[in-house]
């Protein structure tokens, strides 16, 4: 089927019998595919005989419809003669939206990486909900920003802190923070460049970014931005088909890519109610409770939607395998237990990311942080330490350089920041990125010259107290009446009740 | 007193010297019971000479008026030639809340267990205070839910978990979950068809319900609408009038009950002050202060007007009178303590259930969570484990499958849900309950692949850490005017107010 | 001076530099006194000239004009028949007020101990912060709440608990409750007829009242209130003067006060922000900054106004006298730490009530549930337990029948109630103290039954769990850039916002 | 270039092209140092070619523009004849602060240290931004206060408390309470007087001031302020150019100062955010994202604006140089470690100042009180304790005198107070630090009765209970689902809605 389709004739299959759609000038017939859509068939519809390629764009990896349609239904590519050059027209939320981008605050005000959150209107809702979503009732994403704040600081004073390094290395990569850029999914939700604003900002600072399997931008795209050199991580999803991530891992090997970050937390992608609850937005509020309807799965959100080919039968077995088709660096991603780490390294890997996947997926996980202090006391019973061939690392909830010390001081090599960069190209491209950058730089210039730790070898466990790490009390519920009754004190009252 | 008596008859007996009222189309003289009902006898007064059915029928349980009024104060039967077809009027409440159940949120839109009582407002505020209050101060209630949440998952890697099994035995019983809907009483203040609707739902779904001693269907109607072989459990409430008791027990037994539930945490039912409060707003806002009036109980709300007939006297003694009634399995619901678990196991009983009543008796006693560490440390001491002849159960706070995973890895055979299912038939009927179990499904499914249990049996005690489930700290009060003068930290602000 | 004197003379005094006041019918001359009246000179000069008597009765103890003024500026009786009897104005506040008191809560909607305070509005502003007052950041007022809910319990199961008596001795006296009448100061402030509220409800509920020295009524009006043999307690601060102490004791014993209850805890009374507050209130907001005139005391607040008498050289020392001066069993309010409590026992003493004065003295005490633990581990090293001559009670912060039972499972002989009590009889005279008791009196029976204990001596230390009380966290403060960024969770939405 | 200046001379160089400014009569040209200038080149381009010295005085140190301009920019005198006496415009912004001033609480009013931050309305912003402000999260300055809090008192009874006397020496100056002054920067932000305030109300009532290096008065405007005798002691932050910092050390010991604190945990100045966020309300809302310009360092608030002399390579190499060039004790302030404590004590220094900067370095850092656990213990085995040739001080966070004999109970010997006397000056002036010693003096008074210590040294470590110290637990985070659907405890209700 090789001639070209005038767009009247995709017009006349627009509705639920026979519904064509347009993506990347490809028309392609989505009829039978209607039912099966993770994201239901409601938002199909919509472009039912028309082009769908700009809703389509941001919220689907690079090769999501060659993954899930027939090839049959690939009818043919449009007639560019046909095509209408629509002009877009601007909506209210695009007016609003555009107001707030006006109005953010300018980037020498964003003293902090929380700071890169404060315009998340500038997001779309989906976008937000897709990125700042964890699962369950997200006790664990929150967890995982409290367990630092319960390591306090012990610094040592009058040492020479005139120069401070901050550098390090990473699986044999220079980097100037002790911080990666940890892999998150469709960067083209926050920004129309996408995973590139990081890599470009990366090669500017030396940073190293490891690439994300769900990836807005292809792998090819955002390796080709990058500089000669520029050292790249890769996160891998495994799929099902081990032909397609065989060929997936080499390609990256080729490509220069130094280690592989095997996600190992994410058998299932977990339940992400901020998420799935976008799902009933975009179908608008004149659903109605539809009986017998309920096979349907109308819930799934974004997350799921594009996680169906993700392997829940990886096991301890598939190392060897992994082992077998490249030479990177093998880091397993996800790991909470001595039990595992101690597997891991048993397994010949080089490494562990101590995760919970940014509280995404199994809620009350406990924090990387707190599963730090089991684990490294069970590696020094295996090998040297710090064991110059197996690095441990830690992610989540992490938002100042003193975060990343208080790791490092416990025995991280390095630290991944995900949400953190993510929030700062949404809002502002690759120079927020490069701001973050800037703003840890300065937070682990000041801390280290407090902390009285001149380089990444100084900062030592004595530097930290951890002993309330464990402390994640709750608490004696409230005695609301007694609350009612009582009367917080006050202050002093200045005379006019006006001022 | 055969004959049949016209409303205008039972109409002349409309006042507090002699009141008639009619229910289900017969005929009480209710004059002497006006000042014992635990009611009040403003309510009844409202109906004197009247049909009081429709607001009689939620709130008691079927057998009410026998129990409590003597049988020559049953006149007899209404002449259904007299009886007036009244057109109910609708009330402005009435239409409020028809209002709320066509706005509900649709079924597929609620994503747990929580969401169910998103709807509250559906239900009548009577509903409402007498489902959701707890006793005293409710301290109980909610430590029930926040234990879960001290415990924190270690989940395993590696583990091929393409297929989990989340299905057991509960009591020789297959389950498709690890759940059993537990007893909650007056179903049909939620819902016209009451615990008809768990019936059913349970019946399609493999869960095994537990028949409530209070509840609003009768009990042969349950079992009636379940399917041949669908097992059911019994909660009993046991009678001051022993041979009501036997003959109940024996009733349940020959219709294929399979398991007796005896609750041994309520010699009395404790105060539940949302429920108490409703006594007044039925009485209407012109009540006075009535001095030398004190005596009349006004303020026990629903649970305790319908609870008068249990006994206080139960006690070890009894339960080899119970051994020597039925063959059914005898397990114990309401229990504490270690010394009374194994108290339990040395009476031939043949499981425990650790509840403390979903908060509703003795405030501020531990949770069945956390009794459940001390409590299986001790059982360990005097048999195997597991234990094929006692099992261990817990209620109590469970919204989330992860909690029931918690329970079972420290030593659970399975768990029990209440209020859960309740607003879940309350707001939506047996589909509602459906929708409940489907939602734990697939939490099940993503929390045991994030866990790396295939089956119930791998979910370990290694999978958790209870360290902190002892750890019900209290705060150091606030430090009010330290707070009123500290000014919380802000982040960069959008240039344009009007944002 | 014996002859009367004329109203129209006394008004001749009505400024600074002649100032006499009536004060039930009594003429004095205050004018030296202005400066060194506690509550401020403004306050006295309003009435100048004039008859003070129902400003000066509430705030006043019996005798505070005779211990202060010197006999010499007593001048005389006034001329009963130049008094115009005023017709009392009746202001804006004494209608708001009124209007409180007509829309009360009706007694029988009162449900518990806290309730009491519901219609707090309807007390004066002035008798609201000197009943609701502690010192400094009153944190030991609320902590003495919070310990009680660190304690949790361990209910056992299958006891007959068919009858069940909380009755028992206190200090020889019978007690329908373990709970006694704590000592209050100015129950006028509250209600016309002061104290003699609680000693008539206590005579029918078989209660013992403990009379505080501080009383608005005077020693004899409550005893001559009481029943004969009504067992009745006396709370004492002693005197710089001993005679009068002497006397008063001696005076105490005769009239059959069985037993004294020396505060040990008040060498000085705290500072008591909230009462010391009013004092501006007082003064009007036209109070200007008022330079060079700091010396001026205006910052005392009721408590400390009355309390100058109060010895602070009092000391072990002093002992001895006391039991050389009365057979009364002596009994030490306010002890803290076990070398204390030990010491009070080997001064022969007869008790001591763990108490920091219901948080009014020094603030982040301990409370006095906390100290419990300690003080009967030290005293079991020093004799029997329970000791038959030596009692230990416990005071602060007790709402519920369950508080009661925690400290008695502790070691405590009896709970001493007092705000509880003081809010009672304030809102609704003495059937407010008498629903106080109904509703304690139910809450026991129901938490007796729940617990397993048919008598106070089955309420045994095994009851409950006491691992918590002393965990008293701090908090990590709050991240509030986090806590501003993180969005929490909603329930699924109604479809129409109008609902 | 001796002649004068006229004034129109100086209007001429109005631009950023030649920027001229006039600061106390001399005119400088600022044009090269625009750029430098760490509060940005816009605040100075306001007042080019005008005299500035009004916007300058009270956010620089005396010696800020000979520091840091070289000396051929300093152009010469301006001619006073040539200057206009401008009528000062009163804004908008003059008036409201007014208007709070007189409406100000009186000062008897102010009954605590934390009322003095009620006026802190009557603050500029940049002064409130400035004091206020602590570092990153500004966790520390939190837990400051909160460390307090959770150290509990064990009072002892009965003890003769006539006579109690909270007077101490500290490093052999006697002082009035066991607290002195610390040095708190750039007072003249808070109060035309700036530290003179101080000074005057410090010799009033016997209190040790510290002097700031970087006050807003010079070092010897405070000295000669100060009462023949009147010990004080002197803050040093050590220049990098050693001889500067020797000769002001050597001048103040001249001058009679007493003691040397040499601040040794901030060898850089933390990021303060609430005082940078300052920079761009003086830089107004019309900025804008200016790419490319992202090097001006325009971030960096007043703090690290005025402290770039600080030198980072100060350390324990230096201390003998100190013991060579002064006679004065020399104290570290700002360790945080048992080690240091005792490198500190081995060097032959007099004593340690256990500190954080009031949370404004490093933040997370513990406590000093909590270090002072660990610390006197170490100290104990290094030699006699309490020793008279080592002192150890505490600060940050003491707001009550209970917290000063909280510190002293567990071996201080003497606690500092910076922020607290700060704000009552710029509130009230020197009178409001007078009025601060009062209240401190009165609370002394109260608590040492009440604690039973007749003196300092009778205040020990038994009479605090610092067992929960180190409990800075965490929470576990809100379950915000349960929270939305749980219906908090009410009480009984007035019948009257419109009360």
């Amino acid at each position: 089927m090789s001639s070209l389709i005038p767009t009247s004739t995709v017009a006349e299959h627009a509705d639920r019998d026979s519904c064509w759609i347009i993506v990347h000038s490809k028309v392609y017939d989505v009829t039978e595919f209607l039912d099966e859509h993770p994201g239901g068939s409601k938002i199909i519809l919509k472009y039912a005989g028309k082009d769908a390629t700009e809703a389509y764009e941001p919220i689907h990896p690079p090769n999501a419809i060659l993954d899930n349609l027939p090839i049959e239904k690939h009818i043919g590519s449009v007639d560019p003669n046909t095509v209408v050059k629509v002009v877009k027209e601007i909506t209210e939320e695009d007016k609003r939206r555009q107001a707030l981008m006006d109005a953010r605050p300018p980037l020498d005000e964003i003293l902090n990486l929380h700071d890169f959150e404060a315009p998340k209107t500038v997001l779309t809702p989906k976008a937000w909900a897709y990125y700042s979503s964890a699962s369950d009732d997200e006790i664990t994403i929150r967890e995982n920003r409290a367990a630092f704040q319960r390591v306090w600081f012990r610094p040592r004073i009058l040492r020479d802190v005139t120069s401070v390094d901050w550098s390090t290395n990473i699986l044999g990569c220079k980097s100037s923070l002790p911080v990666y850029i940890s892999a998150t999914a469709l960067g083209k939700l926050g920004h129309p460049d996408g995973e590139l604003n990081l890599t470009r900002a990366a090669a500017k600072h030396g940073i190293i970014q490891m690439i994300p399997t769900l990836a807005s931008c292809s792998f090819d795209e955002i390796v080709d931005a990058a500089q000669p050199n520029q050292p790249l991580f890769l996160q891998l999803y495994v799929n099902k088909d081990r032909e397609i991530t065989k060929k997936y891992v080499q390609h990256a090997e080729k490509r220069g890519v130094r280690a592989l970050f095997i996600t190992v937390d994410a058998p299932q992608l977990g339940r992400r109610e901020k998420d799935m609850r976008m799902k009933f937005v975009d179908d608008g509020a004149g659903a109605k409770v539809q009986e017998g309807q309920k096979d349907v799965k109308k819930d799934q959100g974004v997350a799921r939607a594009i996680s169906s080919f993700i392997d829940p039968s990886l096991s301890w077995k598939d190392i060897p395998w992994f082992r077998s088709i490249t030479n990177m660096h093998i880091i397993l991603k996800g790991v909470s237990t001595p039990e595992d780490a101690v597997l891991a390294y048993e397994a010949g890997c080089q490494g562990i990311v101590l995760s919970n996947h940014g509280g995404r997926q199994l809620d009350t996980a406990r924090s990387g942080l707190e599963n730090l202090i089991d684990i490294v006391a069970a590696l020094k019973t295996k090998g040297p330490w710090p064991n110059p061939n197996f690095s441990v690392f830690v992610d989540g909830g992490v938002r100042r350089a003193s975060d990343v010390l208080k790791a490092i001081a416990l025995g991280a090599s390095a630290v991944g920041i995900g949400r953190g960069f993510l929030y700062a190209f949404s809002s502002y491209g690759q120079e927020g990125v490069e701001r973050a950058f800037d703003i840890l730089r300065d937070e682990f210039e000041m801390n280290m010259r407090l902390l009285g730790a001149r380089n990444i070898r100084e900062v030592v466990p004595d530097m930290v107290d951890a002993s309330a790490l464990s402390a994640h009390a709750g608490l004696t519920p409230t005695d609301n009446l007694f609350n009612t009754t009582y009367q917080p004190l006050g202050l002093a009252q200045f005379k006019n009740a006006k001022l």
